[in-house]
């Protein structure tokens, strides 16, 4: 019903609202083949060998299809077919009002009142969106691979903003000592209270796998003792609030022809046409 | 003024308006490393020497930044560098109210009015953004990379619904005419009264790139007999109204820290709050 939009939800989550906020939310995203099902699979068997239902939210924001598990992620992920403490769900963002910003943290509710400890949110770095999901985390992972450079850009260019601990994956190619070096130099820079650490890993083999647990873990444990635990589930709530109101007011907001073909032919400039639509709107 | 959002931007759309209704935009899209670049620089060096003024905004709504070319685009572009005839910038999405969505019909207004007869979008295909840019062209060339399974997977999942010509590019390496044939099998299942054609070519070399000029004149020639040009120059004006108006909108729907934290502490259902805000709004 989520996925799908379904005018139904409204009720659903009013009633799932008060069983849904206990659940820790994890955020995993990266650049395409920086293995993100890989090390989520292998982060899904730690939380499982100490007992949580864990659950993996796959958000595809390229992708308008959701249900289901993708291909590559069914093949990854097979070590947990079996488990009844294991969730797994692709989600596109076809249908949904307010999108996947909308989208995501209605997932997340459902999954928390459903009773999993740990919610996993793996998403492909492609710009904005990885931004917006991330901030439906309590702790966002960037992955990055070494002699990606694009990775490395892509940090620059905002993941790093979003990162509470950054992963070098496929830690077994050359290149990994400098791109610890790079990122290591990055977070130097930041005067923010929490600086991320940077893990290394070779997820396929495990290696490095525990550590970063404990790095997520640390994460964890800070985000409560400065307060921080509570002023993201605002933020949260906040966005999830913004996406649905802004998603019913876009479908009040129709360009009638006469208006666009007034823009379109040289006539009325856009502004202006914006705010004669915003005023026939009653906004 | 236009990547920054600045707020005589307002002003300057409404004096530029009357000048600006006669340009063809040309919209090239398509997943990295499918040579986007390098068919934009041939398919400028045509229309230069046809004698237009030719423009490129290479789009990436991947990187908050504007200004300049970037480092790839500049080595790329360097043949037309020299050539007072061409311009060529790319374009980020920080600052801008509305986002790309607004940003990029008031660079095409600004560069139509003054003079360029063609203008070449050139945008990477990571999801939502292309198709929001290809609505902002006349015709719209999707490029795919022959064994490149993800590229048309990425056409299947909906690249292909904005495509009014496919170009196999790369089309010296293997596996080129089975991409031809998944292409226009593709096409031939579409009921739609332009069936795209299926063009190959090799940026680098030039092969084929006459053809593909000739199937972009092709399809701009059938724009006008269809009545198809005015259609989607009326949409493109409603799709920046609306992206308009959005931008205003949101700027005044800030969720009070209150609303925020009944929904953060399950007390209310996020749909409820949304109404709530909205109605405090005024909408």
């Amino acid at each position: 019903m989520v996925e799908n939009g379904d005018s139904a939800v409204r009720s659903v989550m009013k009633d799932l609202a008060p069983m849904a906020t206990g659940a820790r939310i994890i955020g995993l995203t990266g650049a395409p083949g920086a293995g993100k099902s890989t090390v989520t699979s292998a982060l899904v068997r730690e939380f499982r060998a100490r007992g949580e239902r864990t659950a993996v939210l796959a958000v595809d924001p390229t992708s308008p299809f959701s249900g289901g598990a993708l291909l590559g992620d069914r093949v990854r992920m097979q070590d947990h077919a079996t488990d009844p403490g294991v969730f797994i769900r692709s989600m596109g963002s076809r249908g949904q009002l307010g999108g996947l910003a909308a989208a995501t943290p209605q997932a997340v509710r459902v999954l928390d009142a459903a009773g999993f400890g740990v919610i996993l949110i793996e998403t492909v770095g492609v710009g904005q969106a990885e931004v917006e999901i991330a901030s439906a985390a309590d702790t966002t992972a960037v992955l990055v691979v070494p002699g990606m450079g694009d990775a490395i850009q892509a940090a620059k260019a905002g993941v790093l903003e979003v990162a509470d601990v950054l992963v070098v994956n496929k830690a077994d190619r050359p290149e990994t000592q400098r791109a610890v070096r790079d990122l290591r130099s990055m977070v130097a820079l930041s005067s923010a209270p929490w600086k991320p650490p940077v893990v290394t890993t070779v997820a396929t083999s495990g290696e490095g796998v525990a550590e970063l647990l404990r790095q997520l873990d640390r994460h964890w444990a800070w985000l409560a003792e400065a307060g921080e635990r509570d002023r993201r589930r605002l933020e949260r709530a906040r966005d999830e609030v913004t996406a649905l109101a802004f998603g019913a007011v876009r479908a009040r907001l129709a360009v009638p022809d006469e208006l666009a073909a007034r823009v379109a032919e040289g006539r009325l400039g856009p502004h202006e046409a914006a705010e004669e639509l915003l005023a026939s709107a009653g906004f």
